[in-house]
């Protein structure tokens, strides 16, 4: 597998798949270990080099989890791959490092009404969550990474428009706090492109480099757009779901992640190398579906195939 | 219904509703003319100004357009709406300017497999005829503009990649030809915003203030993300379909024409005008629906709601 992969050229994006974790998370089934396993294995052996694995939160409150360092114990076996999860507070975070994670991505809403209802945190608080995770990952684990994801940076479905001001100056806090990325999340599916490139810019003129990812939702069918915003405003990093998975809870029918398979498929026809295998990732929706039987799978890519003529560069086909 | 609309701002962008046509003849079933009627109403109470309502082809190739006359007799009871007919060749042209439609849409294909297949000419005999529909254009309805769509710009199923400069050549000649718009189409759904925005550009290099609308396919997901490029580019007529309508024979499952409620909610979310009220274009889904009962109809803005806190500005809500 290793071997195969090599043969990728470098990549100018990086793909983060969350499906494993926000995408099952958000179904009311509860993918068994095993599955999760093997869906893992085929997500990494199609290139993807960046997997939220699981979130380290109460197995009471997402039994979904509840094998979280099992989980992780497998992703760390995956050759070359970073093996990430998301933390609520100091207490996930602890258990997250104890794992071996790589990387510890922590949620901090922008929005206070949805920070409360979320995590019983106002953003004030959690910026000091965040520089209580930042100095126990100094003390015991300081090779890992630390990602904030601003939530409902875009808009919030509880107290509707969200301040720019109060996204980029949240930015600066986590920063100061010490995290090495601050993304900006569309977690209500409210985003719009001309959005998305603003606010992007405003973040990467207050934080620079540690400008992270952009996790955007497909929730009214924006989601690549937006991604594509984002793109131009210098982003480098996508967070995306396999199968779309992660229904919005907001909008029943409609996909929530943006889709992992019509992402790569974009940038990899725009020319732009996501280290993705095209077939090979559409492949992955097989594991996916038989650990998740009868949970809807989105995209657009895998239904028509691969454009006639169509050749990945570098691909191994 | 006139006075309602007139309270909307000038629109930015223009767009141009093809379901009527190029939904409507992708479909098996056959709309009845009174709920052909119905729909346009609805599109046009919608804010719509431009539709392609109808195509002047032989019934016994397409019966779906069988009506076709006393559908555009109808269209032109609405005020302020601009009636679109395609029209394949000289004799639907005649047929077309009989019924008394305001523009004239021809299709081109820039690969010459496709032409072949689709109006039994290769695109030098297209042109051709185009030069031939636009002499009798001067002479019997010199107020009725025409438009050729370059189809198959992006990519072909049959020939596979489209040389672009086999489609700026096409651009110049049809304009050379007395059209005064020429637009590419993404026929196959084959297009990737970098290529939709260097297309465009290239093409308007060439012909200039003439470069018409994007028309622009969803088949693998890419729909919104191709307008935005298109709209970067200085596009600003947009092809879309009410639903989605006009599923692709290429992708059995996946929806092929750009979907109007989606297009709408991206400009308008992002503070681009397109003139349509939102509501009541969601609103035109249930004429289009018992028009066509059992026919799936897309669009993840419809599912999804507007989000909490939206206004459109200068809507009539």
């Amino acid at each position: 597998m290793p071997a195969a992969t090599t043969m990728l050229p470098p990549a100018d994006v990086l793909i983060s798949e969350v499906g494993p974790r926000d995408g099952l998370q958000s179904v009311s089934a509860t993918m068994p270990t095993a599955a999760k396993k093997r869906w893992l294995d085929a997500l990494h052996a199609a290139g993807l080099r960046e997997i939220e694995v699981a979130s380290f939160v109460p197995a009471r409150l997402l039994p979904q989890m509840a094998d979280a360092a099992e989980v992780v114990a497998h992703a760390l076996t995956l050759p070359g791959l970073t093996v990430m999860a998301l933390v609520p507070n100091l207490r996930g975070a602890g258990a997250a490092l104890q794992a071996g994670v790589h990387k510890l991505t922590i949620p901090v809403s922008a929005s206070a009404a949805h920070s409360l209802a979320n995590v019983r945190r106002t953003p004030e608080q959690m910026v000091e969550e965040v520089r209580a995770i930042v100095a126990l990952r100094n003390r015991v684990a300081p090779s890992v990474g630390i990602e904030a994801g601003i939530s409902t940076a875009f808009g919030c479905t509880l107290q509707g428009r969200v301040a720019e001001d109060d996204v980029v100056r949240l930015a600066e806090q986590v920063v100061a706090a010490g995290v090495d990325e601050c993304g900006l999340s569309d977690t209500t599916g409210m985003a719009n492109p001309a959005q998305v490139r603003r606010l992007f810019e405003r973040v990467r003129a207050a934080i620079g480099a540690r400008t992270g990812a952009a996790h955007l939702h497909n929730t009214r069918g924006l989601g690549l757009a937006n991604c594509l915003a984002a793109w131009g405003a210098g982003v480098r990093t996508f967070d995306s779901s396999l199968g779309g998975l992660g229904g919005c809870p907001y909008a029943p029918g409609a996909s929530g992640n943006v889709v992992t398979e019509d992402l790569v498929f974009m940038f990899e026809a725009m020319g732009v190398r996501t280290g993705v295998d095209l077939e090979r990732l559409i492949a992955a929706r097989a594991p996916l579906r038989e650990g998740l039987p009868g949970e809807p799978l989105y995209g657009m890519t895998p239904e028509a195939g691969l454009p006639r003529g169509f050749v990945q560069e570098g691909s191994r086909a």
